[in-house]
């Protein structure tokens, strides 16, 4: 049963910003960079084309709370766990390390929450339920939250 | 006294994504699109270099609920209101409605939470009460909650 | 006929590196907002889902020189003019002016070649002439190269 | 010697369009995710504050060749090569290679020309040398040019 979920990135020179530190948008970039490789981790891309109709997960809620800045060159750590498990939805929390340069560091909070979805024939999107194969290995994280 | 602003933007097709809709980490870049003009409507940029040392206004808090999707050469008008304010810190809601094509309809609701620091000569952040004659020009809207 | 097209934008502040300038990548993002407006300005989308198969242009060369930099809330003027025309593909030079802050000074000259494609029902694209009835709306700009 | 470096990444969602593939301006991006490398493979970051003033290599021209597109998730391998090596200036090749799903195929082609500047106390830049110690290190590749 899946429920975490780790990944690393480096920071890249455009995703600073004047300020000198990761413009708060990228965050969000962040957060999918680990969601995704959660999925990956399951056997699938979080673009269902094995479906038909194929499925996505678009998002509904993304949030964030900023404690430190990340800079140029940083290395950060993103720990994805599941904290609410619904038919048709899925919500994340996407806790932000600093690890290099030390000392580790929580830098930032986030939250994505993505429904499940089918794209018609037609175009229209439709909530679904999440294949049960897929809702089968995924379940909320017994940590306590932050 | 300033409580609202209104900003309007065409969406470009590099803010779109292969779902072929504007990639969720854009409506932040959205949301400071109208912040920043509702600074500039007061006679200051959000980045405050006429104070010594220099103030602004880093992301403390940012949140999205996504309702419809935006496409390309959509045109998006953004409703900020300020909702809280403090000594060192403003929220602000930010409504988004595609307007072109229409109906008028609300694609999302964002919220950003601002602190105001100012960087010292080492580089350090400190919070600082935001400054008296920009504080003087801004209330919380009475409009009542989305 | 139509050889060129201007627009201006402002630069945001998520377009600004830590170097405190826009990052050159997002240069190229201009180049589009003024090519697509130009489209536009012919009674089009660069979009082209009017034609049965849809056709679309894509990007095969892109290139900027850079002569200043560009700050934040800077007001940034890009003039496009048609420097090629072939049955297949345009090529555009897009230069870009500071206009405010004052005095008016050229910060770079872009350059995009794009290529006339179907995308046929297998998703694959192939190679076709602009349509005719657009084709006869552009020419090749007589105003000297840069 | 250096004279080359790869590094891969994988496309993320956020870095596609709504043509279902990395929009163009990303590849920008790309070429510098390898020349920053380079430089840490070289033991500095390309933002050289070890300098006093410190030194910087802002770019001065940026093309790039496309060929095929690259999707979400495809590895994209990146090849830098040193092409040119003047005192106040280096010139980069960076080839793109789709390594994964295969087979194994070059996708684009990119120039990158950055100029070694110093940052005056005044906020000024200004051409100068790159470093001994740095520019002993550096070499014209030997490898023919694509």
């Amino acid at each position: 049963m899946a429920s975490e979920f780790k990944a690393t990135r480096r920071v890249e020179f455009s995703e600073t910003d004047m300020a000198g530190i990761v413009h708060f948008s990228n965050f969000f970039r962040y957060m999918e960079t680990v969601e995704h490789a959660f999925w990956r981790s399951l056997g699938t891309s979080v673009v269902m084309t094995q479906f038909d109709p194929p499925l996505g997960l678009p998002r509904v809620h993304a949030a964030c709370d900023y404690r430190r800045p990340l800079r140029f060159e940083d290395t950060v750590e993103m720990h994805l766990r599941v904290i609410e498990k619904r038919a048709r939805s899925l919500a994340f929390e996407i806790r932000f390390f600093r690890v290099e340069p030390g000392p580790r560091e929580e830098v930032a909070i986030g939250k994505l929450i993505v429904a499940c979805v089918q794209k018609n024939a037609d175009g229209s999107l439709q909530a679904v339920p999440l294949p049960e194969a897929l809702a089968a290995q995924i379940e909320v994280s017994p940590t306590l939250p932050a």
